[in-house]
This record gives C-alpha cells, structure tokens and sequence, in this order.
C-alpha cells in the first residue's frame, strides 16, 4: 500500500512516474541498459535531457532569451553562485526576508562580501507575515533583489510579486515551481531544487536571463559558473542523470494531467480544504498570516505540545507519513505538493477530526 | 536482453544491485514510499546513509581519522573545492601531469590562485606513460601533491603509489575507486565521482584526513566547504538521496562478492585478457606503456579510422555498447569496470576477432 507522503522534500512523487520508471529500471527504451548506466553524451541521453528542457520551456513558459541549466547542489549551492555569477565582491544586493531560507541565502551573501541590504525583515512577526507591495523601498544600485516566494518551513508564501523596477529579481522558486502558473519574464533569474515539484533530490534548476550570463567572478567553480554551464548545455561534467531522465517524466506527468493551470486548481482546493478544517477547529491552529499562507507547505500546531508525538506517530501508522514539523520550529506540517492527491488531503482532515475527538 | 555495457561512466551497474532498487522503487522496506520520496532527516535514511558510510569504511578499510563525504558535482566540483578547502591564495602545489582530468585539474588549481608546479608532465609521450618512482622531486614547501591514479580518456594508470614524504598526497580515484584495494592512510585525500563503480552519477565521495579540515576559504560555498559537511554529516543541505542509497546496495555487492581483493582479480583478469587479445593481434594497438595500462579503460585503434564508426555500430548491435574512444581522441575505448563480467570481456575479444577476420 502506497503511503500519503507529507514529506517537505524529498517528497511524494506521481506513483505513474515512479512505476514508468520502474518498468525500464534495467531496460530503457529497448537498450538494454538502464537510463542511469549510459553516457550522458551519448544519442539517447542528450535526446532526454533536451526533451526534459523542452518540455520545462513549455510547461512553465520559459521565454527564449532564458537558458535553462541543471546542474547539482540543490538551491543550497545557488546561495552562493548567485553571488558569484551576478556580481563582484562590495557590490549591493536587496533581499526581503521572510524565514530561515531567505536568512541562509543572506548569509551566502555575506559571505561571498556583498554589501546585503535586507529591506523586508518579518522578524516582528515572528516571520509568519510577508512583507506588504509597497512597504518597502527597491536601491536602484542594487544587483538583484532576492526573495522567497515560498518559505518551505514556516508555510509563509507571498501573495504578490515583489515589484523592483529596473532590479533584476531573483527568486527561490524550490517549493512552489511546478505548482502554478509563472511569468518567468517577471525575473532575472528562478531557481529550484528539484526534491518538491520536481523529482528525487540531487538536482537543481535554474533558469536565467541571458544578459545576467558571462560576468562571473573568475574563481567561480567550473560546476557552477552558469556560462559554462550554458555554453554545454549543462555538461560540463557529468550531469545527474537519473534526476533529469525523472524531471522529465514529471513534467510529461504535468503536462498531460492539465499543466501548471491544472496544477494550480488542484492545490488551491487541497490547501484551502486543509486550511478549512484547522480555521474550523479549535483543536488546531495555523500561525500564518490568512494572505501569506502557503498552498504547499501547511504547518499546524496543538495546544498541548506533549500531543504532538503521538499525532505524527499514529497519523504514520494510518498511512499520512512525515507530519512532523521542521526540527527547528516543532508542530507539525503537511506539504501537499503536487504529488499529493486530494484523497490524500481529504485523509488526513479525517485523521485530523478523529485525533480531536479522542484528544480534544 | 541486458547489453554489454562499456560505457566509461556512467557505467554499467550490478543487475542484482538494479533489480533490488527495482523491487523496492514504489515500496522501501515496507514504508509504502520510495527511497526517493523519503526525508533524508527521517530515520529511515539517516540509517541508510550511515549504513553506506560503514560499509565504504568496511571495504575500503577507511581509518577512524578520516572523514568520509558524500557530496554534489562530481569530481570536477573537487578540482575546485580542494584547493578552497586546503589551500589559501599564493600557496604551492605540487602536480603530476598524466593527461586530460590531470590538466583540468591543474587549471582549476589556477584559477583558485594557487602557484602551480607540474613536477611531471608526460606530454611528451602524448600522456601514454607515468612518471617513473623517482623521477620528479616533490617540493617540501607544497600544500599537496595532486595526481590522477587513473586517466579514463587516456587509459594511463599509474604503477605505484607516487611518494611525497610529508606533503599530503591527493588523488583522484574516481575510475579505479573499489576496483581493487587502497591504502588509504597513504593519502591525505581521496575524491571519487560515483558513476564508474559506485553507482549513478551525482554523488562524488571525498575521503579526507581529519587534519586537512578547518582551514577552508571564507568564501568557501558552503556545499563545497568539508568540515561543514563532515560537522553535518554530509547533510548540511538535502544530499542525493537515491545515488546514496544505491551506493549502499553497490558496496553490499562488492562485499558479497569477495570484497576489493576479490575484485582485484576479477579486474586483473579481464585486462589481462583484452590486452593480450589486442597484443596478439596486427589488427588492433593500444598505445599505453605496458606498464601503464589501465586495468579500468583500456583504449585500442585499427589502423585505418575509416573502420572505427563500423565497428562501434556493429559492436553495438551485437550488445556490445558504448565502444567509441572519447570523442577527444577517437579510436575505441572499452571500460570494464566492476560490474563488467568477464563473459562481457570475452565476448568483446570474440567480436573483435571476427570483426578482424571480416577487415583485417
């Protein structure tokens, strides 16, 4: 029996997906080798990564003066590139900060010595909130301004894009690319690491304007420096293969369940079901901002946190696994990514009532 | 029908180790969740992971003051992040110059400032040898001395372990890596990309003397900085989690089978017959030193190029893939790495023999 996966990343993936991949596991397209065992520069692969893009410009709607690279060290390995190929050492850059992974992209920042204005800071709010259109103020000096559109552990997702004029922005897309439309053309750069929406984890996206390629600090590591990457359609070196041959997969999964508008219906029902039954109980609450919560990842507490053990512990023993909050925060959460069926949803939200009944 | 693999990496894997990962993609170990889909926080992974670690430690007989790293990016990632990790600008280091990985990785060295001195270089044998013992001086004052056990564009492996007195010795086993035993308290670091004998790609090992760690870069990304991820467990941000995974089940397999000695004379025996095959033939050359053959790689020509395409292309049809030479040199080139039987290696030596009788 195939569990309801609440994981925030890695993730549940499309059972379809898994069980195609199953099928050619040692055997792909009649090779007689599995899609992990052939040379990333052979026919074949170059054939599925190029397909694997294509199908990522199309569903997402990538305009053509933007490259796509996939390349390694999830978005983690970006807070630093970003720096390293976008700007040069004393230079500004704006970030709005809204959690833990805006703070540790700040710190990448720093650390690679730009001077990093933090223009948005929901700290007062205990960064449940995003900060309002409007309430803050873009340096036209600035290289980009960075954001989370969707903080992966506090649930606090931004209703709005951040307006930065003629800035260029620069978003960390890893928990809610794939899950709805995006005008791409709104960034300078998106990028994503692949364990949510897109795949097994191993694999990060980024997509790029050209314009913002080819002025690289020169000791950027080769594996990150995105013109080189660019210039070889993203081999360099030896690409993760499988994680591309699944993204892949996925995206023809997406595309042919309605694509990303398809996408987005399903989890605004999901997320607003959840968010339904905690607003309607008074056994469990959410701690975001109405307008900021996230459709993704959806963290709920109990009064009593000595409950809280036994909810995740029994709720895996039903089937709803990895409910337990983030290790730094507690409480538990439910990340309802695309992957996850409303069925899934629907099964917790019982679970949910039946824990309140014969804990409340 | 499963082909004959020699692909130089990614490569061909154990079909044991393949239809294990197939039985269990949709349900590991009963969790209802692919290994993929599983938080690599989660106990569940954590122990797998551990489980890998003890096991490379095991078969490899790591000693207890060495850190083992599983890292992003491939050994190319490392051509950058060693000198990041173990040098600061300016510093020396020592290079023995064997070929093509050998001079991307000088190159990298370079461009993370370093002052590098190419104590060997066998250029002029068009990098078809090695360096004699005793015939390059390694410079007291270098922060290491880097070479390339294994050069798998030029199938030129090194004959013995280059000494260098008390400057740390670094290398690059990612084609021999567990294709036979090391003395790992011979080096002071060891880094290996994973898609030739330890699995798929996106995964590279690091294996690093605990007194190397702690004096990284301040600008060091924090995915490439070892002593963050050693303190982390390798898990400072999500790792690769199938590649990990799957190097477990590929070091359970090396183990069942007899562990590296065991391997040892499993590959041994494979070179052994395919070089004696292309000696005993007017046909086929290999242009490698005798003493210089790779065991992993071994590359050989016909005299007229205008057979290679025919051959490569017949080869393949008959399930012996991935024959070509690199595109860089040309020729052939047939890498027989662990999981390579030596009913693949014979018949590769029947082919090539009636291919002779057909052209010769």
């Amino acid at each position: 029996m195939r569990a309801y996966n609440f994981s925030a990343g890695p993730a549940m993936l499309p059972l379809a997906v898994l069980e195609q991949a199953r099928s050619e596991l040692t055997d792909w397209g009649g090779s007689g080798m599995s899609v992990m065992e052939v040379s990333h520069r052979g026919k074949a692969f170059v054939a599925c990564a190029a397909q694997a893009e294509a199908l990522l410009r199309e569903v997402l709607g990538v305009p053509d003066d933007y490259k796509v690279l996939f390349l390694q060290g999830g978005a983690s390995a970006q807070f630093d590139a970003i720096p390293l190929n976008l700007t040069q050492p004393g230079e500004i850059v704006d970030f709005l900060n809204t959690g833990q992974w805006s703070t540790k992209a700040i710190a990448a920042s720093k650390r690679q010595g730009l001077q990093v204005e933090v223009i948005a800071d929901e700290k007062a709010s205990n960064y449940t909130t995003v900060p309002a259109p409007g309430s803050y103020q873009v340096n036209p000096a600035a290289a980009y301004l960075h954001y989370t559109p969707n903080e992966t552990i506090g649930g606090v997702e931004f209703d709005h894009i951040p307006a930065s004029g003629e800035v260029p922005l620069v978003a960390d897309f890893s928990s809610t690319i794939l899950s709805r439309p995006i005008d791409v053309s709104g960034y300078g750069l998106i990028y994503a690491g692949a364990q949510k929406n897109m795949g097994p984890s191993g694999l990060c996206v980024v997509i790029v304007r050209e314009d913002l390629l080819g002025h690289a600090r020169s000791a950027t590591p080769a594996v990150l420096e995105y013109a080189g990457m660019a210039a070889s359609d993203s081999m360099l070196n030896t690409p993760p293969t499988f994680s591309i041959y699944l993204l892949g997969l996925i995206l023809a999964w997406v595309k042919s369940n309605g694509g990303l508008t398809a996408m987005a219906e399903r989890n605004r029902a999901k997320a607003d079901a959840l968010y339904t039954a905690i607003d309607d109980s008074p056994f469990y609450r959410n701690p975001v901002a109405p307008n900021a919560r996230s459709w993704m990842n959806v963290p709920f507490l109990v009064a009593d946190p000595a409950l809280e053990k036994p909810f995740v512990a029994e709720a895996a023993a039903a089937g709803l696994t990895n409910l337990a909050g983030h290790r730094s925060v507690g409480g538990m959460r439910a990340s309802i990514y695309n992957a996850m069926p409303i069925e899934g949803v629907n099964a917790l939200i019982d679970f949910m009532a039946d824990f309140e009944r014969r804990n409340g």
